[in-house]
């Protein structure tokens, strides 16, 4: 089973002071605020299945996988709740990181977690020098141009978009990037396990969407309303809340169906199986809002 | 000799349109217009010079380092100069990212060029996987944390900074990444070559404190007096300026100095003797602004 610990002790020991050194104290307090405490860790725990699925026989490597996913789905979070972007004043329950520390501190704070993924990658690459340009390819991919999480976001700055290619860049492609990078750092094809995650991505864009229409603040941590309030697009108001949850079950289905064969192949489905069903009671449990 | 039209054919494909694919409009232009036209490209050419005096037996690695530093010294100008930071208009002479594209599409092609230039990496480092992990760490070093161009922007959001700290990481940590990628990615120890890129980029940056100071927007092709109307740390300021320029001489001293014993020594030497003229000669050569 995957220890939950592991990757908080991980990011812990490489954003505790030591490890940050003479960091400019706001942004190392910026940058440990944005990380901590974490939200479902969601990506780097399917890094860490995938891999554990598959040998796991460079736990440095997953564990620095893992943390690289996180760090830079917290960037993510950071950059996209400035008021550039959502102006969310809400995230994890908390104020959000340009709340607290100010905007100039938020930018680079975003800045410095994605530069720290990839530091990470490289602080432990020499332990396995033939896994670490794939590994760094699909982490890149997962977040960068053509299909990355950045350029989902910058979808949102056009004036015509389809809404799969933008939620496939805005979430699937890291959730893409997070079992394939398992694959990876555990030194197995990772092309195979490219559609588990870009199905789980999918279905937690759904479910999300059906929380920012259905849900409240206090469930989602974040508030809601705000693809409606910003004019993004969101499954539920495009396809309905039936056509939704018909979807969300079809890509749970979908992507339980897609792993492939590997030594853990049993343990990892229900895993999954598990995961999907919690977060489908949270996303189709709530009422709709008044 | 380094061939300038090498790097900019290299970026130039890199940020093409077959290469972004299906990014969206906004942002692969928005990512282009940050880099072309360039300024003196004065990193990338420092990589490529210190590949091309150990041999450059790897030029494809070479030509990815040398562009991954330059795209991360781009990310940090648009960020730099939004309204968070600098707030500044103008840039190499045109409108910056965010007054041309607006902030959110600003904020993200610094996020989309940092992650680009790790994805260059990835790209290239299977042709040399036992060099990939040193030049990662090397170039995550020169941008994020401990001391990195990131963390020296965050000084500026602190209310006590030591200015050589501040310089250090402001400036020449990106240039001490230059100069060591240049000595990682030819495959030679790229330790003592820190020293040169560390003294050029002080050089550079107390230089560019004079012309701050001392220049006119048409020379510097930014707005000047910007470290005074943002009570940032300038060597001027603090020293004078007789100190300044003293200082500055000794610096390319060092530099020259600094340069470690290699088969092409003496032509990379020269090399720097020259571009040091020339933009001590820009620095020093204009009269105290009215």
């Amino acid at each position: 089973m995957i220890d939950p610990q592991r990757l908080e002790d991980y990011l812990g020991a490489t954003l505790a002071g030591p490890a940050l050194g003479d960091t400019p104290p706001g942004l190392a307090d910026a940058v440990r605020y944005a990380v901590f405490p974490g939200g479902a860790r969601v990506r780097p725990r399917l890094v860490m299945a995938v891999a554990l699925a598959n040998g796991d026989d460079q736990p440095g490597l997953t564990d620095a996988a893992a943390a690289a996913i996180e760090l830079l789905h917290c960037a993510s979070l950071v950059h996209d709740d400035l008021p550039a972007f959502d102006g969310a004043s809400l995230r994890r329950g908390k104020p959000s990181v340009h709340v607290t520390f100010g905007q100039s501190l938020a930018i680079l704070t975003g800045d410095a977690l994605i530069v720290h993924a990839f530091k990470i990658l490289g602080m432990v690459g020499a332990q396995a020098p033939d896994r670490l340009p794939a590994l760094l390819s699909i982490v890149a991919g997962g977040v960068g141009m053509p299909g990355g999480i950045v350029a989902g976001q910058a979808w949102e700055c056009e004036k015509n978009v389809e809404l799969s290619q933008y939620q496939q860049a805005k979430t699937g492609a890291l959730f893409a990037a997070a079992t394939m990078a398992g694959a990876a750092a555990a030194g197995v094809d990772p092309n195979p396990w490219r559609t588990l995650g870009q199905c789980i991505g999918e279905a937690y864009q759904v479910a999300d969407d059906l929380l920012d229409t259905n849900g409240d603040a206090l469930t989602a941590g974040k508030p809601v309303g705000q693809d409606q309030s910003h004019d993004r697009p969101n499954a539920v108001q495009q396809l309905g809340r039936g056509k939704c949850t018909q979807r969300l079950r079809s890509l749970v289905e979908e992507a339980l169906e897609s792993i492939p064969s590997c030594p853990g192949e049993a343990t990892l489905r229900t895993l999954i199986g598990q995961e999907s069903e919690q977060f489908m009671k949270l996303a189709l449990s709530r009422p709709a809002a008044a």
